[in-house]
């Protein structure tokens, strides 16, 4: 599969004017060499030039827990990796960097080749890894189901009386149990937390009468999954169930507007109207929806100004949010793929507001 | 506290010639501003201009999320946050930039700024956060000593018949339950892949005679914990126990060789030497050592060719190992402080081979 994606990824060079691509920490890497740096300040890249063979530099310690169908290059604890990495890399031209690359390792490199130019690599990634092909969709839909039994399971435990916390710890459990293979993120926002869509879990302790957001992912087989469902404990603050019914109608709508050739801003639009025309558009904040593959957020994003045409095989999240500071928060997400004549939802739990104790 | 930084932030800028830093995710900005920056394609950077007011720019969606004592700048998500940056930037001067910035942000702010020059911030940043004050020192001697009881707990852990991936689930469980807010890393290498210092869990069984390595840490209250024992199923390997023996001897040597004024190469050195006297110097593919604090790796490093002189505060890990390819690995590893006369280890767990079910 990857000497493939490296041919592909040359093609794609070829045509925007791009003479090296070089990419470390982040998702481009295993998607064109199958393996995911370190996170660390031992630089681990892969240089693919625009002809001649891709090189994984790699710090010697790590050399042994590489597995990769491309040549592999390893440099010690005394020896400078950037000076080994320039001399990959062509002097002048166009050189791609990966998007998540660490800047000290951009600088490092800008440093010994002063006569090139260096651009984002994400547009000329993204047109590679935008459209997922069936095996890619296999990962997302498994990944997807495995967290739809998490949301289910959720629907089953008491909240009142538990942190914050401790129900982020719950569906953390929950997700590894289900079949990923680590969590990305478990948000648990209650109650006037709600309405911060990025909360991060606190001690707060959920009490009756709490509507409490939750929006997980993990990764299993390498793909993201992500999907967010509303809980309320007992009965739902004042106004919550009639702005819910609003939500449930702009998810329902977005989602069903994904087809080939739509525009990713018509899908916010239609997710966004509906919550304008209720009078919440003051308190939708945040886009509609991101791509979903290796990486947790990558394109297609569904937001205004986006003029991206959808095609089969794109996946992304569509998930509409209400938020009124002070008082609470609400959202549903879906991960979504464009199908030839319409859509797959990849979330399948229901969205219905679940009452719990 | 984090004025203070600023304002030390400052005076190191004024030192080195630097106009202005700009920092996003990685420690440094929960350093200067109490705010870690979530991984995502959407922007969060503190703006520090040698004169004239800091500024954190948020995406709007995560304002609500921020506690901090410096200005924030929320961007919505139709806005441009590189042009706002950048305009809060000089157009021309020396533009420090934080290490784990994501090179796409790098790039987009290099565009909006091509007279500006851009270095890493690195050297700068670790010159102020390199010595720990008396408070970062407690949140590490408590995130050490709350590491030393997964040790502990461990030891009474059966292995034989778990994988490895059961047993690293396992020790992030107890970090977990040790007090830490989240898990950095559990390595847990069996047998021949104990020989892979950074080895990722596997689905390896563990059996009678293997050799386990197990490398883990995680943050607590912001600090990091970082510590390796050792674990043997029943009988060691033939030729382990004199090796572990070694080891320790070399272990200890550098520990003790910590105090203020001898420089980092030395203390790397001082292991060095013990393992290469006993026949194993190529087995030791690894420095010595990294510092430790907001982030799990940071200066000072402990390895050939750094002569960072020792101060009193540094804090470091101190991790000599033995790797036999196809038979087994060794690692003995604890976090220390350098003191005013000498060195404080932060784990005080049993070095000794463990010997377990």
């Amino acid at each position: 599969m990857t000497p493939d994606r490296i041919t592909a990824a040359r093609s794609a060079m070829r045509e925007r004017g791009i003479d090296a691509l070089v990419v470390s920490v982040g998702s481009d890497l295993p998607y064109l060499a199958g393996y995911r740096a370190m996170p660390l300040e031992r630089i681990t890249a892969l240089v693919v030039p625009e002809s001649g063979d891709a090189v994984l530099f790699v710090p010697e310690l790590e050399a042994s827990r590489v597995s990769t169908s491309v040549e592999v290059s390893s440099w010690t604890e005394t020896e400078d990796p950037f000076g080994l990495i320039a001399d990959a890399l062509p002097a002048t031209g166009t050189i791609a960097v990966g998007d998540q690359m660490w800047a000290s390792f951009l600088i490092a490199i800008q440093e010994r080749l002063p006569g090139a130019r260096f651009v984002d690599a994400e547009p000329m990634m993204a047109s590679l890894r935008i459209v997922k092909d069936a095996s890619e969709i296999a990962a997302l839909r498994a990944a997807g189901h495995a967290a739809d039994t998490v949301a289910d399971h959720l629907g089953e435990v008491r909240f009142s009386g538990r942190t914050e916390q401790e129900l982020s710890r719950i569906v953390a459990d929950l997700l590894l149990a289900s079949g990923h293979d680590s969590v990305s993120f478990a948000i648990v926002a209650s109650g006037p937390n709600g309405a911060s869509p990025h909360h991060e879990a606190t001690g707060r302790v959920v009490e009756p009468g709490d509507a409490v957001v939750v929006d997980f992912g993990g990764r299993m087989r390498g793909y993201g999954s992500d999907t967010t469902r509303m809980y309320v404990v007992g009965e739902p603050p004042r106004g919550f169930v009639d702005a819910y019914r609003v939500l449930e109608a702009a998810q329902d709508a977005a989602v069903r507007s994904v087809r080939p050739g739509v525009g990713a801003a018509s899908i916010d639009a239609a997710a966004r109207t509906i919550i304008e025309n209720a009078g919440y558009g003051e308190a939708f904040i945040h886009r509609t929806g991101h791509g979903i593959g290796l990486d947790a957020h990558e394109q297609p994003y569904i937001v205004a100004g986006n003029e991206t045409a959808i095609e089969a095989g794109m996946a992304f999240s569509i998930e509409p949010g209400i938020y009124l500071p002070g008082r609470w928060g609400m959202r549903i997400e879906d991960i979504v793929v464009a199908t030839t004549d319409g859509v797959e939802r990849l979330n399948r739990s229901s969205r219905s507001l679940r009452v719990v104790e």
